[in-house]
């Protein structure tokens, strides 16, 4: 068993990343959550990223999706990411904030909006279209317009996931690795790692 | 809106199956339970099949697991299966059966035997390892050896998902159509579907 103040699980992932980057799907992984009924539901989210330099995982979505009332009720996701290529798969479970437009938090804001920027311009179109999951009555009467300058729609929310566990599996090597980790008194993560069975 | 007596869904799995069988991960998908501390728990564990020829998923797991406890706290889950290369996605949720050697339906043990005489085995072999995610300390004394002709171990577990409802998106036409069912006055599920927004 190791510990240490910085992440050691990101070096792993920023490598298999890498490694199956020449795949489209690399960075799709799968979201868990608890709906408010209690009750399991998962799916597919793109990975935007970390977070300036640290650890917390990117997410964008649609305020409109059932995923944000289920952050509401449960406030933890797992992602499940598995990667085809490496035959690897990270498990990483944490709170998550939920940062939409009436955020009070002035840097989450702005963190908000640099994901929007950050977006293409046809991921950003997404956000005007009609409410996702509701029954098709009519086709839109207009295609929507966007201008690139201006700043996110109000459907457009960030999702920032803070990892407290990460559970490595490798299927080539038939190594599995836990780590674990709790906020320290300064307020960073103190990390632990411990191989585990597979 | 239509509906059906028949699941109509799985013609569609089954026509994503066949469009990705060259890929060895198109049998591979994500199983999001509820945890017994009420967190979302999510890993990648393989399709078997469907039993008979019904609806409902066959999976195979170790009763050593995690995703056991879970199931015991909360008995649903739900499966996000992403097909890389045709881009379409599966959400499929439902109530799901834990039939471990205890069982005490002669029926659903025989299904089980049956299941783990239809896995190789290298698979078969998994069961008599030692217990996942516990730290290891010494490699195994021995070799594990297993009859071919024996029958499950104690710690194979066979699980049904029969499910409820699902959730298909196809990424590359912008379509969703959302299945869901009740059971009718025989038992058998009704399944009406509905043409969603994306």
């Amino acid at each position: 068993m190791g510990s240490s103040s910085a992440a050691p699980w990101k070096h792993l992932l920023l490598g298999s990343i890498q490694a199956n980057s020449h795949l489209k799907h690399c960075s799709y992984f799968q979201l868990a959550t608890v709906s408010s009924s209690s009750k399991p539901s998962n799916r597919t989210v793109v990975f935007r990223g970390f977070q300036d330099d640290g650890d917390r995982i990117l997410i964008n979505t649609d305020t409109r999706t059932r995923k944000i009332d289920d952050l509401k009720h449960c406030p933890f996701a797992e992602i499940c990411w598995y990667f085809t290529d490496s035959w690897e798969q990270f498990r990483i479970s944490g709170h998550v904030d939920v940062i939409d437009g009436t955020n009070p938090d002035p840097v989450k804001l702005q963190q908000r909006e640099k994901s929007w920027f950050a977006c293409s311009l046809k991921s950003r179109m997404q956000y005007t279209m009609p409410t996702p999951r509701i029954s098709i009555h009519d086709p839109p009467s207009q295609t929507p317009s966007l201008d690139p300058s201006v700043g996110p729609t109000d459907t457009f929310c960030l999702l920032v996931l803070d990892p407290d566990q990460v559970d490595y599996l490798n299927l080539k090597s038939n190594e599995r690795l836990v780590f674990t980790s709790e906020p320290s008194v300064n307020g960073e993560r103190l990390w632990t790692s411990e191989q585990v069975n597979p």
